[in-house]
């Protein structure tokens, strides 16, 4: 027994506990120079470092050490699931993002509307981003496009991108994508690596055809590129392998989509961390695990704004307060990644994380930030251990063993 | 996926970048008494000492907590092969050592000359230490012993030491070694443990047969044992997994024969770390990834000589400027395992390591020894993750997942 849900769902334990995971998107980062400070040290964060003295810290493993992953592993990770036994293709995550309800019969694609001239060659990724109000337009008329054996849904998400979704029996999920991930070059040919995965790419050629000719007169968007075609995959629910009732308060579509996909329940909250808090507020009674994800630590470490990354930690301190105001058994405060503003993205460095529970091991930090979190009481481990300490700390789980 | 090189070759990125990987072999050490310093926390080492602080430390795992590796699984760690999963037997070793080319047909043994009495009881298992001269004549002899349906190679190695390579078909690996490892006992028989084995057992007693009758009167070296009987195992390599060119420049046969097994190029330099330092040089725009093996921390410590230890480990701190100078991306100093003088052999303590490079997050570390790197960054970690550090503080892995 090795898989981390086989002892979940052994050790399960019924408890009226309720547990708190905050996460700051990309929350790790690096001082700017040697001795110096990272994002999370610079800011001043008084009710985490309060905290820090009440709880446990540690350092996060996202995937396997120096591995910088992408939002989807990085928060089944957090969730618990090994992010390397589950895959999620990008399509299926865009899918959830935006409210698509995803059947296992289903192959989900994400497409970024493109710019070709008369030749077919691709002059701009991203059709001149163009708005979301004609994008929407755009994806309206091809989601009429019919294929015959099979149902195809075109949903818009974003500016220049949208998702497909091929509703049939006996499609493979095994296709690369068409974008040739540069300009100068004609969209690539979908080809699947199994017969399963062939059909599916026969299935999305002729779509393509098809697209074309409804797009002709729309340049910018006078074309689209294929990007993560994915099948959903098999994933136990949060509730079967936990034995709690999780919600999920989350802005961004992707979070919320990871959430769905674990089987948490998606809140509907406004678009500010306040509008997130009432939303914890008023569902507190209903649920025993709450998801909270904050996503501009993460967009200002892209953006390589180390003030800005500062600042927007300090938010996410400011809202601290009022989470413990419920007095969850559990407050977790983590993040699914580092974002560092010097590298400008992702990075593979472990991400700090704090625990705080009434059977906390204090292990003497005295304020949350990488440094203390290096030497902290949780070590330094992989993510998808997270959820057992979480469990632990909850006296959710019964001991292992006689 | 949880296999690291499905995860590395997935992830490749090209980069111009380049990775130093300088290993002083039995690095770790123990101090003589509670309270005392390490051999590596006693030398003097200004240049480990400025880079601890502005790199990060921590400790390897060879192989598993408390498990002494020897020179082959230590090695295989640190290039990112699980050396539970690769496990190397000694005559490939020692044939990839000498340079002898092995095809995946060739079964190789090492062979130690002996002393053998009239009744064929072995009197000194290293028949006098003959002199290599005397020894490589006694290999010619022996190169020349024929067996019908398979080739048979005979190699001189060092002193008393020699590879045999059986080649042919459907020989297997798994025969006992015939060293009783004490004198006052014959030679054991060689026994197979599966049909393939069986065959090359049967071949190697006929070998033994026609060498007691080559070497009768040659005493002290007029018999010969064997040892580490073994197939070279399917082993992926180095550019295929980590898309680096890469070199190694190591002195003694054992180090530049792992290399070679990983697909690394070897170099061909001098004895000196001097030499070594002129060949890296010499080789910096060809390669992405240069593997520089000092041996002198391992053979006094094997000495029990604490002192010589410290002076060797200062030999080690010497040569750094030199391969700073050239600028890596990436600069690792560390070892295969521990070899403390006080134990005079490998032992399973973890082994101190340090990585340098843009991107490193300070963990505050003063200098170069145990006691920093148990707080490192890097934390304790197994030794077969320190290439995914590697590559990815040195831009050379894209992130996992969307």
């Amino acid at each position: 027994m090795t898989d981390i849900h086989d002892l979940t769902r052994r050790l399960q334990k019924p408890s009226d506990s309720k547990i708190v995971l905050y996460v700051g998107d990309g929350l790790g980062g690096l001082p700017l120079q040697p001795g110096g400070k990272t994002e999370l040290e610079t800011a001043n964060t008084p009710h985490l470092d309060a905290l820090a003295q009440r709880g446990v810290l540690g350092m996060s493993i996202p995937v396997l050490p120096g591995i910088a992953p992408g939002s989807g592993p990085g928060h089944l990770g957090l969730f618990g699931y090994d992010p390397l036994k589950y895959d999620i293709g990008r399509g299926v995550l865009e899918a959830l993002g935006i409210d698509f309800e995803l059947t296992d019969r289903d192959v989900a694609v994400r497409g970024n509307f493109c710019t070709v001239d008369a030749a077919g060659i691709i002059t701009d990724r991203r059709a001149g981003r163009i708005s979301s109000d004609i994008a929407a337009k755009l994806c309206e008329k091809l989601d009429r496009i019919t294929i015959p054996g099979v149902e195809v849904f075109v949903r818009h998400v974003k500016e220049y991108r949208l998702v497909i979704v091929i509703r049939g029996d006996g499609l493979g999920g095994n296709v690369n994508d068409t974008d040739p991930q540069r300009t100068g070059a004609a969209p690539l040919t979908p080809k699947g690596s199994d017969a399963a995965s062939q059909k599916t790419a026969a299935i999305l050629e002729q779509f393509m055809k098809q697209a074309a000719e409804v797009l002709k007169n729309d340049a910018p968007a006078n074309l689209l590129t294929m990007r993560g075609i994915a099948k959903m995959p098999p994933i136990p629910r949060f509730q079967e392998v936990y034995g709690t009732r999780a919600a999920a308060i989350a802005v961004y579509p992707m979070y919320r989509g990871l959430a769905r996909l674990v089987g948490m329940d998606v809140l509907d909250a406004g678009a500010t961390l306040d509008d997130q808090m009432k939303c914890l507020e008023q569902n507190w009674s209903s649920y025993d695990f709450f998801f909270i994800h904050f996503k501009y630590t993460d967009s200002t470490g892209e953006d390589g704004n180390f003030q800005a990354k500062v600042q927007r930690t300090e938010e996410l301190d400011s809202a601290v307060p009022r989470m413990m105001a419920l007095k969850p058994d559990v407050f977790i405060v983590t993040g699914d990644h580092s974002t560092p503003a010097k590298m400008k993205s992702h990075s593979g460095h472990p991400v700090p994380t704090m625990l705080v529970s009434e059977i906390c091991r204090f292990d003497g930090s005295k304020s949350f930030g990488e440094s203390a979190c290096r030497v902290g009481e949780l070590g330094i481990f992989e993510a998808k251990y997270l959820m057992l300490q979480a469990l632990s700390h909850a006296g959710r789980l019964e001991k292992y063993g006689a």
